[in-house]
């Protein structure tokens, strides 16, 4: 079975401050999961140009596709394009495919020098369309440079989809085990686990009113293999 | 001035999948902010050993502190212990005192070889409370090794308060600019800072009912500092 990776980069000192939450990790994962892509690392970097470049280039190596987001405005602290261009030794500047999608939202006269920015874009990338504000995201290779406020990182992905070879996509069962813990399963669930090295398995506890409960969440490409697996989780959790 | 910083690692695959929205880093970087203490970098790391290790050794070299949370529960897939231990190249065994703690809450036949697993501490490692469920976090040099719960690991956090030697503190203010985005201040802006290097000067649009927005945040060390920056940035709003 190929198994197809991403690594997602989210980019902006706001989201090490602890002033914005981010979501956008969810949202991607939430995007690729159906196509098949698994997300293998994400990291949320400070606005520092050398860090920012390093990242881009491990990660471009190290995954099948890579997300950034963040960083892509008018203002001084964006500067993901510059490195994106950067992490691949490419040039940058003002393409005017890019300036044409920003005249569909600004009057020229409002075109300053700051809203100029976000037309600058690495050497040989193409554009990824912005439904939204219309500055638009571009891809580089296999890096997608997304915006990152959430609603236009969306929107975005919109514009990615048709550019992803997805790979063969894991089936996913939940076994919900009320009024057990993570102790009262854990060493048989660990032997299952043994026995089923296709299959991979999580177990996500949970508080609620009532008490402790417990999700045990199975995956694998085949079917038959969940079953196979499913079979051992229900005949112990009987016993 | 002085400044200590920390790296954070979010250990498990639930976080990569979508299947779970990772609160802690805001909630740790909200915890460590009155502390003077900055988050450089934060990682999403699936469950898996070599990678975890060596990130854990990467972080310790790179911050004054560093956080992991996630994978130090009783199941299978609960491996951070153990590449906490690896990566530091130290044993891990079964410790009496966190036995001790386990049984506050276990009755001794309920205190099974899974529940015995969140005994299992690095060598040299002090115990950190958790008041919530008992099961102890522990450091080991400079990494606090933390529940993923996030309630677990709020609770936590109020034992590792006292070992964190902090930095000074930076002082905030926000500037609201209704009406405007980034594209109508983004050049000025760059301008102030670089007048002020001592500033840190970040903005950040939003979008309501009436339009977009922007709110201009400054950070600096000392509050004369932000007196002129925030003079300069009024200065030019009002133009």
């Amino acid at each position: 079975m190929n198994t197809v990776t991403a690594g997602v980069l989210l980019i902006g000192d706001e989201l090490l401050s602890g002033r914005t939450q981010d979501t956008n990790l969810k949202t991607i994962a939430e995007f690729l999961a159906p196509l098949g892509v698994q997300i293998g690392e994400a990291r949320i970097l400070a606005d520092e140009a050398e860090i920012i470049s390093a990242n881009v280039r491990e990660f471009s190596e190290r995954f099948d596709y890579v997300f950034t987001t963040g960083g892509i405005g008018p203002t001084h602290d964006d500067i993901t394009a510059d490195c994106v261009a950067a992490a691949f030794g490419l040039g940058i500047w003002q393409r005017q495919d890019a300036v044409d999608e920003l005249l569909k939202r600004y009057d020229p006269d409002d075109l300053n020098e700051a809203r100029l920015r976000m037309a600058r874009i690495p050497d040989g990338a193409s554009l990824i369309k912005n439904p939204v504000s219309l500055a638009p995201g571009f891809q580089t290779n296999n890096v997608f440079t997304l915006a990152g406020v959430p609603q236009i990182m969306r929107a975005m992905l919109e514009d990615v989809e048709h550019r992803i070879e997805g790979g063969a996509i894991m089936s996913k069962r939940t076994i919900a085990v009320q009024g057990r813990g993570e102790g009262d399963v854990g060493g048989p669930l660990g032997e299952i686990a043994e026995n089923h090295p296709n299959v991979s398995i999580g177990s996500y506890p949970y508080f609620d009113g009532d008490g402790y409960g417990l999700n045990i969440v199975i995956r694998a490409f085949e079917s038959s293999e969940l079953d196979k697996c499913e079979a051992a989780i229900r005949k112990f959790l009987s016993e």
